[in-house]
Formats: structure tokens, sequence, C-alpha cells
């Protein structure tokens, strides 16, 4: 069928399987190709297909809520709830996002993009509806990877404790973005293998039924029976443990599988989970045989072979940080790298081929993450907690009070830090100034290219009095000369690019090269522009600021991150705080989530050009001259 | 024994059970003494006597690392290395901390305050450990309570999966600073009484050895084995699941079982939950007979009868809180209170007494909570999270992400906003204007009384444009009369409380009557001080501000919060984005982390003082009279 004229989910509602199996190879057939240009979650997607189809069929949505948790699972949903004619402009600028949205449609229930949420969002929901009396279901479909994260969790427990009606669909696909981390893990893999045993368990129920008061010798089917036992203790009883009716595991790419468990779940009262097992990217040979997570999310590729479309270019900052890393671990024996599921993208696969012992994994878990960091540097070691921006306000108590407050030596690579691009308004890392700068003992430091990340990481690790965050953005580097030999920076000296005695820019990192520009147009101009770059946030270059006060120079602030308590704010801090008078201006993020697009147009979107920059400037400028 | 001779817990190693138990008493009646005067944390550390002497009798500290969970449980351990002689400035400015402190003794390797630490900061430890190759154990004792912390779980679920040697105590009294919620609280529940059901387990053992192949009849002696194949499931199979061995439960009131298990724990390989049932108050008839968790924390109390010195007052700010909110509530059936633990400490559970069903307690799990909010908040309710502001920020992510971005209408009430006072560095309450302020979409008001609280609140339940932040302070109101009737504020608009043409002070909450008495002394030098209550902290009075900068008035703005980021700054930014000329001093709290005392003494410490206040306008007035 033509997948852009679905308007909604209701002639699901007695479609045969038959017609439902066409259709599923109809929408895996549009997903290969729609995303073959742009790119985008195809793996996840193409595991959920007969999830999606059943669920719409079964369910009444949006009188019944379905919570997708991380949300990039959604595109199958997206197309039942008509928005197919939209996918040429999924996670494009003012397109169609790559996450549920609520103002795309009232299908879209609840917004999400960081994991683990999904089960709270229900919780409440749920509580929401027998407060007023209503019966519709809520569903809560969440990965096996996301249910680490210790909110997920936190949401079980209370779940599992109110007994509400509430179904939650474990979508077990082996892997979320990294493979599994966790006992959970193990637990769902005995979970997973148990069908096997459902004949040993039968014969143990026989046996009971059976069995006499006293009898007989120890035989071979003592032995069954203990294994029975065994599988009968592995068979959900975790999940029934903590209060919820296991059924499972279910067949994902099976109808009649899901049908029967989804209805029966429908039915039953209080909490169930559905443990259905999914095979990512399945219906592409290319994704199906992935091993490395490559077909998680991609970039564009070719249909016929998957080959996926090569970016030339200068290193990520990503693998310039693991390759440092691991350059510095061969010389100093207390560097351990921590991630929370984010071996690849951060590229500590890369240090963990070198330090297979140095480098822990602790699954979707940023809180237990940031924490185990400050234990490990109690004892001398110097953790490197790798994480992305955003996901770095997961684990913000647990840099305030185990890591901040005990001034431990923890460093934070803090990676797409600024804006994210596609991704959009959950995984913008804009916050992060904000909220470190806050905290006493932090020191902040952010590189304007990846040799000055290479010298900033190197730094960091000698910098033994207390926690240190580097920050860098996604993406690949400006392609800069990398010194051979690592070195230290000063740690609160900022450096003069371009000497200027009109006005002076203060900026940092991917900002650097805009404000270049801006000052190459200036310069044509006849202005005289200084641009420094301010690699320090936290401390700031306390020296340099009270010359340019004396300069009595017009400053310009420029960052890519939230403007309240940000950079530009630290600077007016410093000044007021001393009584020193300064003329300021301050361009960054406004008050605002951003959504999704190119990171250039975002640029645009939000002023963070070199046009902007010499405007700014330029109404600061003839006011100069006149004081002068 | 003189507990005050006591140098470290060496002295231990060969003491008998007799001596044991002769000191268990000693160190009770010395707890039950000291803290009648000043108060403090009597009934965890009464639970815990033995198991802590128990502790130091076979693990050898500080080589053996013990992390105690939260912190509050540590007293003994403080008493057993060498403190007892401080007992008397417990809790006070300068004097004994009440949590484990790093630069009090080589003793306490890992600081707290905030729940479900341990287990990660233990993670880091026994990482470290096996990275340098050395073999100290590694202990984290944990209560019930913290367990449900989805940082613990996460911990749990890796240390699941490593399985390095690291020992975990759950110290379970049943009952944390709250009855206890979730679903582990049943496991926990069914392993306390699992020890009678030990007979039935054992038959079953039996059985197993004799049962035939086949025969017999169906008999009683089959239900029986049912029955045993429960307890068999339920007797820690929970932990064995997540990959511990599980020990116990033991009695820890009981010297031998405790030495016995822990003596195992020991030598097992891999991880181990040992489960330690402890009595809070143990030994102490008064807190041994609370039922309503009064003696979690006390103030002081007459040691004869436990009766507790009376504190007369204006009603506190929680219970305004809670009061106005059954008011609301009574009106408006969207409103559903939701708390993390803290019924007693929010007073919700005043509200619940009226509305059970719509009082909401997750247990410690401020992620979930606020989540849970959100999603309560897509149906149309209207969530009130009640948080202390240090535990907020365990929940901070799930405010940016799924508060604020989904822009939902979530009342965040925020207690315990400023110093704390006796608890210290780890539950000040100084950043959430900084990490609060910095998001979209987010409102923050703040009362200057109770009587302004209530109206806020009110105020805030009508607000319908998303999340709004209504905080106040720990401790008593300002003894103001209640208005009889409900009204909404504009959201936005300040209160000029003294007219003035000098100089103005922007300020809000605890601060005003501070700097009323800076402005009375002032008044009385001739000076002519404007009063402002800035009670909406975000947005702000941009219309005032406007009006201020025309009179060209000296401003002083003071916040009982951190200087970076907080309300000064933010008045900063806007004569900033605005090019607004002002001249404006900022008093606040420094970048440091405040420790425990008093919060008069604390305020002296970091000079919010009225005579501080009057120092710094009158250094500003001078200059302003020269320049008019």
């Amino acid at each position: 069928m033509n997948l852009e004229e679905i308007q909604d989910p209701s002639f699901l509602k007695h479609y045969t399987n038959k017609q439902l199996e066409q259709l599923a190879t109809d929408i895996r057939q549009f997903l290969i190709e729609k995303l073959s240009v742009n790119g985008g979650h195809i793996g996840p997607n193409l595991g959920v297909v007969e999830l999606t189809l059943v669920l719409h069929q079964l369910f009444d949505s949006p009188r019944d809520k379905f919570l997708w948790d991380v949300g990039h699972q959604a595109y199958v949903h997206k197309i039942l709830t008509g928005r197919a004619s939209q996918f040429d402009t999924m996670r494009q600028y003012k397109g169609l996002c790559g996450f549920p949205k609520r103002n795309e449609s009232e299908h879209d229930v609840w917004e999400t993009g960081h994991s683990s949420t999904s089960l709270s969002g229900a919780m409440g929901m749920a509580t929401a509806r027998d407060l007023k009396g209503t019966d519709e279901s809520v569903v809560a479909i969440i990965g096996d990877g996301a249910l680490t994260g210790g909110m997920a969790l936190e949401a079980l427990n209370h779940i599992g404790h109110e007994q509400k009606n509430l179904i939650v669909i474990l979508n077990d696909n082996e892997m979320s973005i990294a493979p599994n981390v966790g006992a959970l893990h193990h637990i769902l893999g005995k979970l997973r293998t148990a069908g096997k045993y459902q004949r040993a368990k039968d014969d143990l129920e026989w046996l009971v039924r059976k069995i006499p008061a006293f009898g007989g010798k120890l035989a071979d089917t003592a032995e069954r029976l203990k294994d029975s036992l065994k599988y009968m203790v592995v068979s959900g009883i975790f999940f029934e443990e903590m209060g919820f009716t296991y059924l499972g595991p279910v067949d994902g790419h099976d109808l009649d599988d899901l049908k029967n468990n989804l209805n029966y779940a429908k039915k039953v009262s209080g909490p169930v989970l559905v443990h259905v097992v999914t095979k990512k990217g399945k219906g592409y040979k290319p994704a199906e045989d992935d091993a490395t997570g490559a077909w998680h999310g991609t970039g564009p590729y070719k249909i016929e072979n998957g080959e996926m479309v090569k970016k030339s270019g200068p290193p990520s900052y990503p693998s310039v940080f693991a390759n440092t890393l691991k350059t510095i671990a061969r010389e100093d024996e207390r560097v351990v790298a921590v991630t929370p599921a984010m071996p690849g993208g951060s590229k500590l696969d890369l240090f963990a081929q070198e330090f297979p012992e140095r480098m822990i994994d602790v699954g979707i878990a940023e809180q237990h993450a940031a924490t185990m960091s400050a234990g490990l540097a109690t004892q001398g070691m110097k953790p490197v907690f790798a994480v992305y921006s955003t996901f770095l306000q997961r684990g913000y108590d647990q840099v305030v009070h185990d890591i901040c407050r005990q001034n431990l030596n923890v460093l934070i690579a803090i990676d797409r830090a600024g804006l994210v691009g596609a991704d959009g308004e959950t995984h913008q890392g804009v916050f992060d100034i904000s909220f470190l700068r806050a905290l006493p003992n932090m020191v902040i430091l952010n590189p304007r290219n990846e040799n000055e990340l290479q010298h900033m990481l190197y730094t960091a690790i000698k910098y033994d009095d207390g926690p240190i965050a580097v920050r860098y953005p996604r993406g690949n580097g400006t392609g800069v000369k990398m010194d051979a030999q690592l070195k230290q920076l000063p740690i609160g000296k900022w450096e003069v690019l371009n000497e200027g005695t009109d006005a002076v820019i203060l900026t940092f990192g991917t900002m650097i090269p805009v404000a270049e520009k801006a000052i190459e147009n200036m310069t044509a101009q006849g202005y005289n522009v200084r641009l420094v770059n301010a690699n320090s946030v936290k401390p700031l270059d306390e020296e340099m600021l009270r010359t340019i006060a004396e300069e009595e120079l017009p400053i310009l602030t420029v960052e890519e991150a939230i403007l309240q308590g940000g950079f530009g704010s630290a600077v007016m801090e410093f000044y007021n705080d001393h009584g020193l008078q300064a003329s300021i201006k301050r361009l960054g993020v406004p008050d605002w989530f951003i959504e999704h697009g190119s990171v250039k147009e975002l640029y645009e979107e939000i002023g963070l050009t070199p046009e902007r920059i010499a405007d700014v400037l330029q109404s600061e400028l003839p006011q100069k001259k006149k004081r002068a």
C-alpha cells in the first residue's frame, strides 16, 4: 500500500495476519529507502515493525497511551499515524523529529530522547487515569539497555509495589547502543533461552503431582528436578519478584505470538511485563549482520549492499580523545576510563583495545558511572568519566555531592558539548557550563581544536587538585596539525589569537572560527579586533580580564551554551566582584529549547554567526570611539 | 570503659563477646546521653552498635574500607575511631560532622549525606584495588530504604555483572526515614520471615534426595513441597539473580550470627550481600517504640522518658505548604502530591490524612518522582513534586528533559532551600537557583514568609503555562498573620517593602528580615534605602528593573544561594541584555561548600548579615552622592 496515504492507525483493526505481513514488508522497504538518503535509527526501527503493527491493531491510540522509551524506535509508529509523507524531512531543520514529539501528532503522548523515562511517565499516566476513573491502557515500550538506567529501576520498584494496571513491553534485542552490561542482562539471557526448558518445567509439575510421601532411590530424575527448579527460578522470577506478571519470551516477529500475549496482557490485573525478543535490523541483511552496532543509527548508505557513504575529514573529537588517553595511559597507570554504555560513541573502544581492564562500561547508568569514578579517585586512580553533555545531567547530583564536594581528581570528558544537530532538543549540550560553573572546586576547559584537546587532556590528567572537565563538540576536528609531544597548558590562562585595540572577543571552542571570520570582515573595514581563546571557562584568566578593563576595550563574549549563568555571565560576575568597569556584550544560546537541524542552520537561527558578531561589535565600536 | 580514651579500633581484635556486649551497652548509654543534649540521628545509630563493633573487630580499617551509605549511622564508627571526646560538638559549628568526613579521620574513606552512593563508591574502590593488585576488603553498609535509589540499583546491576570481591551489608531496619515503599520492600519482607521456612526447605532437599522416578499418590507432602519451592524462591533469589551470594537474614544484634556470616562473607569469591536485620533505636525504649519515625533524627530530649524538648514558634514552612495544598486540593481535583520518601519531612503526611489517594510516596527515587510528575501532568493533573533543594539535584535531568522541555505543568515545591544548618555541606540547598534558572520554561518563586508561601502555592497551582518552582527554607515561618483567603499573585512583579531614594536592595525569602535590619541601621544614619521583595526569581520584574535603572540608584542583590549564575547574575544579565547601565553589588553564598553549624553562624561566616549589607551599601553610597 501507499504508506503516505495512511491518516491514522484505525484501518489496522480488521487487518488479517497476511495483510499485516504485507504491510510489514512495505514498511521495511520504505524505511530502508528513506533512511538510505539522510540516515537515521534504522536498526531499532526494523526490529519493531511487527510489534508496532500489533500494538496499533490491539490498542486504541491515542486513547490508549504508548510511551516509546528513548524514542528512536518510533518511526513505524510515525508511519502508522500519518507521517510517512514527511519522512524526507526526518531529522532535518523544521522537519520531522527523530523522536516522539507531542506537537507532531496526538499519538505522541510522551516525548523522549534520553533513555529510561518511559516507566515513570507511564506510572504518572496510570495514576492519573485511576484518579480520574477512566480505563485506557498505558503501554511503555522499553529496550533491555534502557532498563539498566536507575530511573527505570526506581520505576519498576514503584510500579511493582502499587500494582496499577500498566503494560511494560520489554523490547529485548540483546544489544542496546553498546553490548549490554549488567546482571539484568544475564537474567534476560536466561529468560530468552528458557523456552527449551519448558518441558523440564512440565516434568517438574508432573512430578509434584505424583510425588509420594517417602520412597525410592536418588535417580537421574532428581538431577533433572534440580535443573527444573533452576529453570522455574529463572522463568521471569526476577520480574515476578518485582511484582509484575511476566509473559514471555515472545517472538517479536511472530504476529500470533505477539497478539496472544498482548491480548492476555490487556486482561491481566496489575502490572504486566511482556518480554518481546526482537532482532535489530530485521529484514535488511546488512543491518541484521551488524556486529559493531554501526546500524543502530547511520548516515546515508547504498541500499544494494549497505555500504555507508564515507565521510572523509579530520579525525573526530572523540577519536582524538580516545587516542590521546591511550598515549597518556601508557605512562600513567592511574588512568581508568569509565563510560555509561557509550564505548563506540566516545571511541573508548579504541582505548579498550590496548587497555581492556582499564575501560569500564557500566551500561546506561550515568549516576553510577560518576560516583564509581569518585570511588576510584579516592584510591589514587585517575578516572576519566566520558559522557555526553546532555547525559551528564543524569549524574548531576553525583558530580555535586560525590565528586566536587569531596574534591576528587575525576576528569569529566564532556563529549557532544554544544549543539548536536539532527538529534535535536533532547540532545543539545548547552546547559553544562551553567550547571557545572555553579559548583565549587570545578575546573572547566574547552579546546578550540583537536590539537588543543590533546594537550588539555594531558593537562587534566596531570591536574591533581580536584575535579576537572574538558568539554568538546560533536563531530570532526578542524584538521589542524597535531603536535607530536603532549604538553601541559596553564589553567586559567587564555591565549590571544589575534591582536587588536578596538575591541575584544572572548570565546572558545567552536565559536573561534566563527569569530575569526567576523574579524576578517571587520578588519577589511578597518577595525582592529582582538581575539582571545578563552579556553579556561572556570577559572577565568583574571589577569587578562583586568588588563582588558584597564584598556577600556569593549568586550564581546561568544559561547555555544545557554546564556543564563554561562561564560559571559562569569565574565560579568568577575568584573562585578572586583568593582571593575567593563562594557560587555554576550552572545550565546537563548532561553528556549533548540530543535533539530544542521548545526549551521541552528547557528543561523540563534545568531551565532560571523555577521551577528560583526553587527554587535560594530554597534559598540562607534560608542567607544565617541568616548575616546 | 571510658569511650573517650579510644584512639583506634585495634583494641577490639581480641575482645570476647562478653566484652563486646559490655562495650555495646556503654556505647548506647553514651549515645543516649550525648544526643539528649543537642539531638542527632539516634535511632539509626542505636540500631548498628553490634554491627559496627563486629565490623571493626573482623576487618582492618582503614586498610579495609567501610562506606556508610547516607552516613547518619556512623556515630558508633566515630566513637571506635577516636572521636568520642568530640561528641559534645556534634553537628555544631566547627564541630564533629554528623556524617563521615575524610578530614576528620583516616577511617572515614567515603563521605556521604545523600543516599544510595555507597555501592558505586565501593565498586570504584574495588576496581582500583584489583587494578593495583592489593587485597583489602571493601564493605558498603546500606539501608533498605537507600537500596531503592536508582543509583544503588544501577550499581547492584553492575557489581553483579563484574563479580568483583565486594561486601554489601544490607542494614534492614524495615523503615528508612519513612516507611519503605516499593517491590524491593516486599522482597525483603519475605526474606526476613524466611527463617521459619528453613525446615520446609530442608524437607525439600531431603525429598529431592529421596525422590523416585515414578510412584505414589498426591499427598499433603506435595502441597508442602510447593510451599517449599516458593520459599526457596524467595530466599535471597532476587539478589542471587543479580549475581550476589546472599547470606542471611542475620540477626543484627546477635554477635555470633554477625561474626559467622561476616567471616564467611570475607572468604566468598565475588560480591556478597549480607542481609542484616536490625532494630532502629535498639536499647532505648522511647526510640524502639517509635512508630512515627520521630526518633530517626531528633532534637534534644529528656533521657528518662524520651520526652522531646518542645520548640514553640510559628508554623514551619513545610506544614504551611501541606496545609495550603490541602485547602487547594479540596477545590481542585487535579492536585496530586508526590514525595520521594519524605512524607514526614515535607509534611505531606498531613495532606495524606485527607487525600490518601492523592499523595504518592515513591520511596527514595527522586528521578522517578520528577518524571512520574511529568507523566501526571500530560494527563491534565497538577502534580506537586515536593523535594528538598539538595535532593532535587538527583532529579536534574528529569527536570530538564521531561518537565521543562515538555513544558509540563508540574509544581516543584523546593523545601530546605538555602542553608540548612546542622546537616551541613551535603544538605545545603544553595545550587537550585543556578541550575534551574538556566532552563527554558522554568518559573522560580521564593516567598518571604509563610503567608506569601500560601499565596504563591495557590498562584503556582493556577499557573498553567509550564513548570513552576516555589522554594522555601527549612524551619519555622516568621510568625506573620496568615490571610484567610488565598489569592493569586502576579508572576514577575516584585513588591516594594520600604521606599527609599538612595539605593535599592533586591532580595527575597530569608534575606528580607536581614535586609530590613540593615536598612533600620542605615535609616538611623540618615540613609534612605529602598527594599524590594524580589519574590519572582525567574522571570524578573523587568519593569521595576528599568525604573531603577532610570533612577540611577545603586543596587544591592542579596540571596541565600550560590553567587555563580544566581539571582544577582540574573539581574546583571537583564541589564546587559537590554543595554542598560546599572551599578550593582551582589551578596550571596561564595564559591565553596559550606559546612555545618547554625544558620546564624553560617550567615556570619559568609557575610549574609545586616552589618555586611550596610557596609557594602555605604561603600557605594558616597560614590553615588559624589556623582549626584
